[in-house]
């Protein structure tokens, strides 16, 4: 990750707190026509107009949410950007602007907050937002990363966890289970590589697996994408941890139950395949692998037919009374009640 | 600051992540009408109608930013607002959301997050702030504040930095110092203290001084008084580091030079006596002292009647042209150099 850290470490402390504030942050001129004012006063200045105003806030500490071994700096970057404006989506919003706060120990020299900000800058520019602020300082040990998205919506488009109803279907975009079994790639050739250090390993299969686990992608396209089928989802969230635990999220807090279909479990062939070479249940892994960063929402019955025929979006399961539960209907027909068990969350993630 | 804390320790991990973020949070129910939707869903959902949006973020980490030893965490909770909301009535805005994400070891119990929070909550009532958003979580080392502050203004309200035009008079609010002489205080009697444990020290004459450093203040009245007076300041800045370097700022974002004149500096009765008492310049520690949080301004000349009887604001100079450079014009009448040597930055401060 560090090749020739000998020859290019700059010390945190040569350039002075804020001459590393202007020198990382100096390619972040403001593009969105709702960023007044950036970077360089005492806040930044945004102009929403008649449009309500988004907020998410994510905090990401090393050792806990996130391993520099398995990580490259400017992966982690990209991804800390990609957490926060995946909530932005959840909400049925678009994402606009950023502010990235940094503490960091001077184990790591200005070259590696630059591969860090290089991350940030480039899924600032892939998902369109501007970054307006932030804060970088010292700290006593390890590296610490918060983000604060903001975003806009006009105000009938907002979309809340807390309104699926009864009779609604369950949507899910994409497919699930790919992080959590790139994960299991990286950890399994990390192994093969200390017993091995010469052996060549072969990753070609795994490409999509490990790309979903190194580089997730927020679905920035499907809040325009439910605009242009004419949609407006009764409720919605991001598949952060897991399914079972985002539905369970989604029941609580519109307070009605659910029923989700096995079988309608969206999933890549190379999912299917690496968890019979890991001798693994594959809807465990959708159900509980987490940090797919798809979208999980309910729409009326009504609009089926706008929806049916989109390669994006299965229809996974429907919601029901509250009384009645949430629960996994099995391909031989055996009716589970689901559970939250991410993995992450045993982990200590979020 | 933990008395009986053997009787009432309870760790991060009983609670979980979602039941201390629920436990720690119950208390922040949304007041404003721009609050649509506060903590409980992806990403809090906000409404400023017409008026635009001010963002603004810091981080305080143990060990670079703050000392436990010095502060109990009721003070730090409720100083990390106070530093965030005095950044958006630096814009002349009014303040109204904030997130805040915390990183504690678990050195910390769930008690002292709750002192921690009843500082947070504190201030935002105080300031009259929503808090709508946040993270917490766990850190391997330290405790570790993150705070965003949202506010609101008419776009024909919002003063920057770069605003300040030759002839312009410079305002401060206040007074400054006394936070600076505050800590001294603190220092001095630590020392008595580790000398004789049963001195008794007599701290009444430095009441003002430890609150300013203790506890010190945001200008939330500063913006309604100033529309109150019919007073658009050409330019404005907080002044967290000390008045020098503050001047500086403004006037390198405006392109101007300016005059500072030291017989003009408000100062405290209770500044100028410990200054004496410790063999320090009242006028260096007004300089660069740091930590005062009041408000300095640039103002037309044309505004000078509106403001010149008003106990809360000192004329202490005027704008010059870039090339002038910045000065302070002493007692004496001499003309020196204004130079940033904030005793925060020599100390890693921010």
């Amino acid at each position: 990750m560090f090749e020739n850290n000998q020859e290019m470490r700059t010390n945190l402390s040569e350039l002075g707190e804020f001459g590393l504030i202007d020198h990382l942050t100096k390619g972040f001129t403001p593009k969105l026509p709702s960023t007044i004012k950036g970077i360089g006063d005492d806040a930044a200045v945004l102009d929403f107009k008649e449009k309500q105003t988004l907020v998410s806030t994510d905090l990401l500490v090393e050792g806990v949410h996130f391993d520099l071994a398995y990580m490259p700096l400017k992966h982690l970057g990209y991804k800390a950007v990609m957490v926060n404006v995946s909530d932005i989506y959840a909400m049925n919003a678009r994402a606009t602007q950023i502010t990235v706060s940094i503490a960091a120990s001077n184990r790591f020299p200005v070259e590696a907050l630059e591969e860090l900000y290089a991350g940030i800058e480039l899924a600032a520019k892939l998902y369109n937002v501007d970054v307006v602020g932030g804060d970088t300082t010292s700290s006593t040990s390890g590296l610490m990363i918060s983000i604060t998205a903001l975003g806009e919506a006009e105000k009938e488009d907002v979309v809340y966890r807390s309104g699926a109803k009864p009779n609604d279907l369950l949507v899910v975009t994409g497919d699930l289970g790919a992080a959590y079994m790139g994960l299991q790639i990286l950890e399994r050739e990390k192994e093969v590589f200390k017993a091995n250090p010469n052996a060549q390993p072969d990753l070609d299969p795994y490409t999509y697996l490990i790309e979903r686990q190194l580089k997730p992608e927020a679905r920035k396209d499907i809040p325009p994408l439910l605009e242009e089928l004419e949609v407006k989802p009764t409720s919605m969230i991001d598949i952060s941890d897991g399914l079972s635990s985002e539905i369970i999220h989604l029941c609580k807090n519109s307070q009605v139950g659910a029923n989700l279909f096995e079988e309608k479990i969206p999933l890549d062939p190379a999912v299917i395949s690496v968890c019979e070479e890991f001798d693994l249940d594959s809807t465990t892994i959708a159900l509980s692998g987490g940090e797919d960063y798809e979208l999980l929402f309910s729409i009326s019955q009504d609009d089926y037919d706008k929806i049916k025929a989109n390669p994006n979006l299965s229809i996974i399961g429907h919601i029901t009374e509250e009384k009645e539960g949430m629960h996994l209907i099995t391909r031989a027909s055996q009716k589970l009640p689901l559970i939250a068990k991410g993995w992450n969350s045993m982990e200590g993630k979020e």
